[in-house]
This record gives structure tokens, sequence and C-alpha cells, in this order.
């Protein structure tokens, strides 16, 4: 008596040599494949491959649109950089991969799922979390981390078993890739004082290539998302393949970063992000003129944490929808357009308005130009602002006991 | 009956015009200017218009080692851009001027001190704050921000004083400068829709005018402060000078952003820092394989509240003394080197190294490559991390309620 | 031509002399005394008196139901205690009673409140900030803060005025109360090395004198807010005025505290606040069982943003709209029962359940009991959680350093 | 070839147990029982047993002022309660016990060390990560982990083996005890709406048999840690010795928390903990006069940070040493006396002085009283301090929308 089994299929070596090994463990496989706006990526052939290889059944989804507007729309509001640098590529296609995996299972009675992950990376961490939460009783295989294959024997299985063994097979780079970016590791990148080749690089120019003219790009946004791009209504993911081509051209959105994994080490990792790169500059300079002081200042202590919940594998939990209810209140009012310039590598937001939502506008000069009512107001403010730190030195002369000194330093 | 007034002087129409100013409201008048680095200005002529329009002494102080030394040091060691972008340039150099204003009041027992800031923006409050910490009892005369005159009237009263009034005074610029940047406010660019034009500029060349082949700075850094520059020993302040030029040549550092001023408004500022934006990108990347995951993630919490301190005039203050105990204490190990690219604009670090203190090391290379250990550990560890979200969503089904749905939505 | 002022009025003396003094300015005076629970006050009396003095209309507005669903539930869900101790009861009123009275004044086209704030205090701000959020256009007018009056000048204004001054006007104790609370500042309580003296205390009995026999109190939560107490369904308002009686009773919430002032200073203040203390507490020990373990560990950090928020007057403001948001979110599954036990004084969360909510519950007993699951997924655990230390020690021997002197060391 | 195991060991049965078990398995034994001010624990007799069942050594070491010095201070410093009510009782003593243990280790040349923490609790991490962190290559055993036994198949096994097995094994309570608390978790406790028998408490009296006069603890406090206690110079070791039978006494410090254990579940745990209780309410009371407003604000981050390190066994790791040093660096100016009063299950600070460090000074009066100065100042003040908010309003009209309604709205 088989179990069905569904498998996350990237038509990689991979996850083609699970086919047969998860068939021999007394498997029918069911592969589902999801087009989350891999780069080049044929999904006809893909799906053909599966069946190919021993599938029952072979499922490709496009998730474009949804991977836009429900995940990536989540690290555009929150300006989520992972430790400053990483916007979250990889760990954001996880929990929508998993929720299309759950739904198929539950689809066609599977009580499994196998997912492609090693076990020394932050993906197997993400791909459980996520199928325990939807449905703690499902079961889950990782055929890759349990292979403990060398290359040689993952070959050799792979010829018994009729796995095409792809030409480039000797590439010395893993990588991930999605609308929002490109991931790449490699064994080269490994010793950190090591530059990364150019050969690294599939979705920007180096610099020495781009154009020698700019290009503009003025993305107008609505509840803190992009709605246009050069006043060109677009679906999410249209605009940001549409960036990820210009940006992709001048060379922008390379990321040259040693990030601390969820799992306990450290990594080295060459990300190309253009449309991220770009978007997430305008963004946070349209939220410039239309956050209010104290919410500007305190937001990116939500962002921070929100950043963290999707990298460590925490995307459905309650901190992260509460988190979410904080953000997306913020959003309503940051509404305009800016003005980027995208030239030589260089991203910049180079003019910014909004009609309704500006802060910064000229309706309100009098409080700019109103000089007897500033400096009075100004006199007072700082007597009481600078009150507690004043009566502390008074009290305590930490900094003032060195005034008999100030005298005889130089 | 005169008293001795000591006037924070920077050789401009309106502190020269303040000398006549103060003069006549009974104060002998004491100049003090200090050389933080000021591109381009030369001391000697400053000091000597000082004692031509009345001063009884006019003094010219070398603060530049002092200021790269004991401020910026903090500024690099916190990675502070205030608002994620402004690495604090004029803020930073008041807490150091009104320190010499103290001392030399002080020592010529003058009972006040002057200085040039208006009314509406926040160099009033750091200039009255460190004033008061220091000297509680000292007094204060700002006479720029009491003149309220309108330009004419300035020049009126000039001519009437015999101050010279500069040839470039129908420049539409506010200018501020030191070793660590250079900051402008300008009419034109009161409206943010408006582009920055190029005379804004004054420390970076535009990219179409940069070099086309890229310089590398490797920066060495001792207890995360720089101390070597292409592996050729420097001080922090001549290292400083010595990337503001090359780093300038290839148009780094430009920075338009519109920010939350401490009085209350939003301003618009067009600043220029090559030197700090290579610096502050190497320390960080630097942190970056020294630095301890939990530290790594805490430590922006406390730099973020050490920027806004700076930004809000709170030098001297309890809060942020303790702040940096915290900061110095992580940068013991912030030791190493970074390969730093410059071109066309883009500083990008390509290369990290750390010899005795990187975290990324290969002799820790049992914990990337045995796998074995690694996939025993990850399983437990999965558990045990996503055990607290797998419960809650046992017990309260916030998504796992979609299961039912799954099958009918898309 | 005279104008109508809306004036904030308690029947206390100083708002008393507030009504002939604003005739005198040419003002028809509008009176408003809000009923927001204050214990012992007659508001038909207030109401005389009021019209008596000259107010052309004198409105008493039960407010208690707002205040206790709109006002006091912010203050439960986030656990609001300003620097740990304070639950806020004047700094809540002050939003509600602002919202009316900019009603009443747009219902009566007044163009000017009154409000009967000192300028030592914080209550200004709060109301000052509150009008010119709701009304920029309004003028405000602060009487008390303008008298600048001694005791006997007020004495002999308010004779010649026929104002009532109270026979208990020797009275040295400054009291504002509401349904969640009582503050008291006093001369005698200035040195904070005074002990507060028994007749500073109202609502709470010593605790010599309370009874020798508990009370419970099972307080039932639906969405994190009290909804029935003892099994008695009971409307917000009416479940705090009768834990106010009971908790009273036993001695329970009084606060003795020098707090930071908004204004720049510390102050002494002694408080009460029997319900308060009750339900807060119990509210907290709800959260402990029902709140995931991330959420209940970055929930703090946002009711401590609120709670100065409200302290410091910025109830209408984009970021407290944001973060209870977030709050809102958290008290979804808040639901449960707490039994509280009252005591000399005490009041201790003796035992608690939830039956829908509950992370702590007998069906997950797997989890406690599985020993062989358990011990596995520790020991993994284990090795990952502690790497980023671990590894951190291998490299630069801070604490293992130590190593060679354990043996000579005690 | 026998192996040297160093073994923690309390002298109870599982510990006990756990020596023949050792050797079994080839070890020579050596037992070190740690005094951390354990109640009623007589130490020789317990060294005498662990050589009756083998050991081929057996050290008791008095860690007491160790205790109090280096690991009890950190707490009240950071005034350290997990979740909000946790005093860190046993997560405190754990460091300083592998710290013994290593120390051991390293003098007999044993490579491995055995402690009794089962499979389910936070105490295994605690000891792992110290043991790896002092020294990498130490090897761990966890015999009571590994057991697996039932109740009968242990006392079977300590029957066999001459294990006396205590009369009161029936105790359904298991206990952690040392100067700063005790700690108890049990069976009947595990229903959270269960209350906690009498029996379950041994360090503090039920509030119905507290005397009817209360005490009184000046408790005198030198850079944050109290120094003495009604004017009696002690040790901090004897000062809370004497403070927990005072304390103790008169009912104070009993916690009923259900609380977040670190390996993923909710426990329900029954902490006493009364001289803990009178110090850290006092020590915070002290920090209300003497630290500065803001420094006051940003501190309870900083705790809550530390507070977690500690119960989450990473007391030995970078951030919590630079943590600390934030700490220190604030408790140098907190020095004073606070006036507890211990009454009935209460513990009041009922007044507090700082002759030199408190920032509410008679001297400083003028701040108070000088109402011509805090008027003007307050409203300058206001309007700068309430400029972002009211401009916000005014763009955006979210409260003020309201206006139009307000008429038509009760």
């Amino acid at each position: 008596m088989t179990q069905k089994i569904v498998l996350a299929y990237s038509g990689g070596l991979d996850t083609s040599v699970a086919i047969p090994w998860l068939q021999d463990k007394g498997y029918q496989v069911i592969t589902v494949c999801l087009n989350v706006g891999q780069h080049g990526k044929q999904m006809d052939q893909i799906q053909q491959k599966a069946l190919k290889l021993g599938a029952i059944q072979s499922l490709v989804i496009d998730g474009q649109d949804d991977f836009a507007e429900n995940y990536v729309s989540k690290v555009i509001k929150s300006n989520a950089l992972y430790e400053g640098e990483y916007p979250l590529i990889s760990a954001l296609s996880r929990p929508l991969i998993i929720k299309k995996l759950v739904k198929v299972a539950h689809e066609n009675n599977a009580d499994t799922i196998a997912h492609g992950s090693t076990g020394k990376g932050n993906d197997q961490v993400r791909f459980e979390a996520a199928i325990h939460a939807l449905d703690p009783e499902m079961k889950i295989e990782a055929p890759i981390r349990d292979f403990q294959w060398s290359r040689e024997e993952e070959i050799e299985y792979a010829h018994q078993h009729k796995v095409p063994v792809p030409i480039n097979f000797d590439s010395p780079y893993s990588i991930d890739e999605n609308l929002w970016g490109r991931a790449n590791e490699a064994g080269i990148l490994e010793d950190p004082w090591n530059q990364a080749p150019e050969d690294a690089f599939a979705l920007t120019q180096a610099i020495e290539k781009t154009p020698d003219q700019p290009d503009y790009a003025d993305i107008e946004f609505k509840n803190g998302l992009p709605v246009s791009l050069n006043n060109k209504k677009m679906k999410l993911a249209d605009l940001i393949k549409e960036l990820n081509k210009t940006a992709g051209k001048h060379g922008i959105g390379r990321i040259d970063h040693v990030e601390n994994r969820l799992i306990g080490i450290k990594s080295r990792e060459i990300y190309e992000a253009p449309a991220a790169k770009v978007i997430m500059t305008a963004h946070k300079d349209l939220e410039d003129i239309t956050l209010e002081h104290d919410l500007a200042h305190f937001k990116p202590l939500i962002e921070n944490e929100i950043t963290d919940l999707i990298y460590n594998a925490m995307w459905i939990s309650p901190l992260f929808d509460a988190l979410n209810s904080f953000i997306d209140k913020t959003q309503e009012l940051v509404n305009g357009c800016v003005k980027m310039k995208l030239f030589k590598g260089n991203v910049t937001a180079v003019a910014r308005k909004s009609e309704k939502n500006s802060l910064y506008s000229k309706e309100l000069a009098t409080y700019t130009s109103a000089n007897s009512f500033d400096e009075q107001a100004a006199a007072g403010f700082m007597k009481l602002y600078t009150l507690p730190a004043t009566v502390f030195e008074q009290v305590n002369h930490i900094h003032s006991k060195a005034k008999a000194q100030i005298g005889t330093e130089q």
C-alpha cells in the first residue's frame, strides 16, 4: 500500500534524483513547481521532466502575483533588510511555497511533504516550521539532507535511475532565485577575502559595462506600495520585473554580505536585487516626507523585528501578525511619488512629492518663516527639553567637574 | 564697566556683524574660531578679520585631531546615521566647539558666550544644552537669532560698521563644514521635488566626471577605528582627509535627505561625506565577521539611540555615556582589514579579513562540513525552536483554520 | 461684542474663580464638567454653582462609559504602568475631556477653550496638545497659569466675586480623581524622605484596618478586557467601581512614586488605584498562558512606548494609533478567567484558565511527557542555539582564557 | 583504564544514584557540592554521603560570597525579573556552579563533567552552554536525562547499589534553592487553575500567620548595591540572609507564575524570594531619584535583554558583557538610602534619600517654584514639542476629521 507524497520540485539535479529515491521508499510522488519569477526557467520543460522521472502528477503553479502582493509587499512596507543589507529573497518565497504544497497535499490526501533543503542552511527550518504550523500532522521527508552522498555517488545514482545530469553540473555556484532577486553561494566565495568573480552575477551588469546615460524611474506609491512606474499603472509583479531589467542594466543591486544564519554559523552570500534596491530606496524616501517624527523614529524597531522573523522562519506566528498590523496602519498615508535616478550602479532618490500626505509642505510655511513665534518657542523648548540633563550635571558634575581643569588641558 | 564675551566665530558675515553688535551692547568681544577641518578656509585671515572688526582678542584653535579622535570616533564605532542617512556632520562638531568656548571663557573670566545659531534650527539647542551642562551659570547671547534683520538691513548695518560684505553673499546656499563632511541648505532645495543642482556640491564630483578606473582602499581597523590606509599608518584626521580626496574624486558620499529636525519641523538637506561613507561602510562590513550573532542583532538598537542623542543635542548626558560604555566594549574585538572599491559613485566592501577575531574562519570548518553532526542537531533545534509557534497554531488555528479552505482558494 | 469660551470646570476654587475672571476679560463662559467617576462628587451641585457664578450655560456630561471603554481599555490591554508603577490615572482622562470640550465649543460656536492647568505640570501639555490636534484654530486660555496669585490674593478675589471658599481650603493636598484612581500631590510629600501620612489616602484602607478574611475575585476577560466579575456580567465602568470598593477595603493599590514629569522635573506622587491594580495584575497573568513566547517577550516594548505616549500628551498621534493596532491584534486571543485573592494589601493571581486559548494545556501533555522526543531534540537544540557564543569563545577566549588561571583563583 | 569525571552533586537521590551509575560506565567520580546558600542543607553530611557511595573525592565549596557579589549583584543592578516576575534564582547559580566544576576538572585532569539536569528544562542548556564556553573540549554526561527510569526502577536501582532513599521521597515537589530564593515545581501545580497549597512554601509564612506589627528596613546602597541594613554594614550575602529571615516572617516574596521556558514550553512555577523582593523594590525606588529622565526610560530595555540572556543560558556571551558595561556605568551614581516597610506580605518603599546624587533635591527648588520662568518656558516647549503631531493632523485630519461629526456623536 503506497502513500502519496508532495515534493517541492525545482527541476534541478537534487530534486530530480529525489523522485526515484522517494519512489524507492514506497511513495507515489506528486511534484509541485512554483513559479515565483525565477529568471529564464521554462516551466513546461520542468513539468515534463518530473513526469518522465516517474512522478504520478506534476504541477506547475504560477505564484508570481501572490508572491508580489502578499509576500514582497510586506518587505517593502517594512523596509526589511536583514542585517541592514539582504532583502530576504529566498526567505520570502518559502512560506508561499509551503502554503501551496500543503494545499496540494490536502487536495490529494497526501500525508507527507518532501523538501529539498540541506542540513546546514536556514531553509530547512523555514520549510518545517511552516509545514508544522499549517498542518501539525503532516509528515516531512528531507531527501537531500538524508542522501549524505558525495557528488560522485549522486551522479552514479542519477545514471542508474536515468536522471539527466545537467551539462553545467560543474558550476561552482548554488543559486536560488525569484522575482525579488537572486542568491548565490559558492566554494570560491567561502573565503571572505576573495572578491566575487564576475560570473557570480546574472541579473546585473558590471559597472564598467553600464550605459553612459542615466535612466529615471518615477515610482508612484499607494498605501506604501508601488502602483505605477513612469506614470504607467502596473501590477506589482510586472513593475518589479520591469525594474529588474532597467536597474540590472545599470548595475544596481549587487550585495556582498557575510551574514549570521539562523542555524548558528556565519556565511558569505552574493545577492542581486535590482528592483528591490530601487523600490526600497524610493519607499524609504517617501516615508521621510509622510511619516510623522515619532512614528518615523519608532518604526525601525518594528521593521527590525519583522525582518528577523522572516529570516528566522517565523512568517506564521502571532508576533508576525501583530507587527504587520502596526506596519499596515503606518502605510495608509504613505502616498506619493519618488523620482529615482539609475546610473552606474547608483540608485538615488533625487526628488519626491506627496500631494495629500506630505508633512513637508508649502502650506505649512508659517512654521518655517514666522520668526517671532519660533524664537520665543525655541527658548522655552530648550529650557525644559534640556532640564533633566542640566540638573544631572548640576548635581553630579560628571562633565563640568572638568571645569577647573579646562584651563590646564589643551 | 564692560563685560567680556566669547563669540564662536566663523569669519562669515553673520558672526562678523555680531562683533560690533555685541560691542554696542557693551561687551568686550573675544572671538574663537575652531579649525575642525573646514575645507579651504584660511585661518589666519579669519583671525585678522576679527581683530580688525574690534575683537579684543581673536583665537584660532586647531581642533582637528581632538575632533577626529574623540567625536568622529564615536560615530564610526556606533555606525551612527541619523534616520539611516545622515552621518551627523554638524551635530558632531558642536560639543567640541562649546568645550573650547567654555574653556576660553573660564581662562578669560568671561561670563557670557555668544553663538551664531538661528531660531529655526537644531544648532541653538546643541549650543545651549552643552553650555548649560558645562557651566550652568554661563550666560548666553544669540545675536543672529535676535537680529531679526532682513538681508538689506544686515547689509546696511555691515556697511555702517565697516564689516566687509563677501562678493558671493548672494549665494543661495547656507553651508556648514568639517572633516566629517559638508551640509548644505538652500532656498531652491526647499521644494523636495526640485533636484539638487550641481553647484550645490563641493567635495564630490558628478558621476559623469569621475575616473574610468576604480581605486581600492584597504582600511585596517583596530578596536573599531581605522588605523591605516593601504598599509600606511595614519592619524585618524589625516586618514579622513585622504579619503575625502579619493572618494570625492569618485563621486562618493552625496546624500539628499528630508529629515526630522529636533525642533519639530522637516527640512531638506544636501550632504557630502565621502570619507564618512567609505569608513562607515568598511566598519560595518568588518563587524559582520567579528561580532557574534546576538550582539550583532542587538547593537543597532544602541546605535540608534546614540545617533538620536547626538543629533538631539544630548552629547553631554548620562545616557550617552552609558551607551558608549556598551559600544566601547563591543569594539575591543573589531580588528581586521576591509578592501573597499571606489568607483563611479559606488563604494563597496569587496573583501574583508580579521586574523585574530574573525568568527568566520577556516579553523571552524568543522561546523560547516561535518554533515552528520549538523543534520542531527538541526532536527532537534527545529523541534524546540518552532515549538511555541506550533503550539500556538494547534490551539488557535489562525493560519491552519485555512486548512479546510485551502481546497477552495486559489 | 463678547466671545464665547468653553471652560473645563471641576467645581473647585480655582476653576470657580476662573468664571468671573474670564467674564472680566470679556468672555461668555460655558462650563463643562465631565463625570469620569470622581468619587463622591455631586454633579448637580457643581452644575448649579457655575450658573450662580455667572456661566451662561453649565453642562454636566456623563463620560464614565466612554472613559472606561475607550480610554481605560487601552491601558488594560497594554499593561500600561508609567515607569513601572503609575497606571496613568490623570493622563488618561485628559484626551476624553478635551474631546468633549471641543465638541461643546463647536456646537456653540465658541472659538476659545479654557483649562485649569498650572504652569508646572504635565496637564497643560496634555490639554494643549489635544486641543491643537482636534482643532488647530481653537484658541486657548489657561487662567490658573496666568493668575500668578498668592493664596491670599485668590481668596480676596473670591470674596470680591462671591465665589464660595471651601471650608477644607486649607487642605494641603492637590487631588485629581476618576474611575481609574486618585492622584495626590502635597507640600508635605515634597520631601521624599517623609512618609505619606494616612490622611493622604481616600480610596484605600490602611492595612491595619483591613478585614481578616480574604475576598476572591474571579475576573473573566474577553479580547483582553474584563467582562464579568465573580460570574456576573458587568459593564467595564461598573466592574471597575465594584472592584474599587472591594480592593480598597483590603488596602490594595497604594503607590508612592517619584516620577519623571514630561516637563523636565521629578515629582513625588501618591496614587491610589485599587481596581486598576487588581485588573492589571489579572490581565498580565492571563496573558502569561495565552500569549505565545516571542509575542510575550516583544509586547512589553510596545507597551512601554504606549505608556510614555499617554503620559507625554501624545494620545492623538499616528504612532499611538499604530501601536494600538499591534496591541489590539494581540488581544484577540486573550480570553479566560483569573482568580484573584485580595487580602491585607496584597492582590495575587492564585489560579487562571483559558478554555479556548490556553497555550498551557492538558492536550499538549505530549510535549511535556514524551521523553525520548524531548531529549533528542534538546541535544540538537543546544548545539545550534549555543553555537555562536561557543565559536566566539573559541576564537576570542574572553572567558576561557581564565582556564589556566582557574587553578590559582579561589 | 578509567577516566575521571566531575559530578555536580546535591546530595539528593538523583545525583546520588548517578555515582554508582557513572562508576558502572567506567568513571572515577569526583563530586562537587557548591554551597550557594541552600537553606537548611548540612554540607558535611552531603560530603560524607558521596564518599560512602564510592566517589574517589568529595568536595564541598563555599560559593556564597562569590554568588552574592558576582552573580546576584548583576540582577540587582539591572532590576532583572524574567517576564516581569521571576528574579532568576536557579538561572543565576548555574554559571557559578559550572565555573567551579570546570576548575575542579582542570585541577584533576578530568575530561568529563556530569550534571543532573533532566531533558525538559532550562538547566541542561545553562549547564552545557557554560561548559562549552569555558572549555569547548570538555565532554559532558547527563545521567538523569539518560536514565529514563520510572520511579520504581530508580528505587530498585538505589536499593541494589545501597543508595539511601529519603523518607520524604514521596514529596510531590521538585525544589531548587539558593541565597536568592527557592523554586518549586510539582505535579499538583501543573494545572494552573489549582491554587498552590500551603506546604509548597518554605521560606515565607502565610499572611494569616505574619506579625501584626511591621518591620522597617533601611537599606543603604553604594554603586547600586546594598551595603548596610538598618545602619549596620554587612556583606551582601549576609544582608540577603538577614532579609530572607525578616521578610519571610512577614510573608513577603511569594510568586506564582506561568512562564515561557527556553526550551519551548510553558511551565507553572512557585517561587519564594523574600530578600530579593525587598532589595529589588528598594533599588528601583532609589533609581527613581538618582537616574536622569532619559536614562531611566532607556535602561529597562537593557535590563530586559540582560534578564533574557541570564534565563536563556547566555551568561557567557559578548552581548552579556557589553550590556553589563552599560549597567555598571549607570550604577556609579545610584547611592543613597531607602526605607522599606515589611508588613502582611507587602513590601513598600515609604521613604528614600540620596545626599550626593538625588536629582530631586531642595537645592533645585528654583525649578519648582519660579513661576515666571516655568510658564514662559512651558508655552514654548509645548509649541515645538507638539509640532510634529499637530502638523500631521493638519495635513491628514485623522482625528480632527471627526470635527464635523462631533455634533452628532454622543
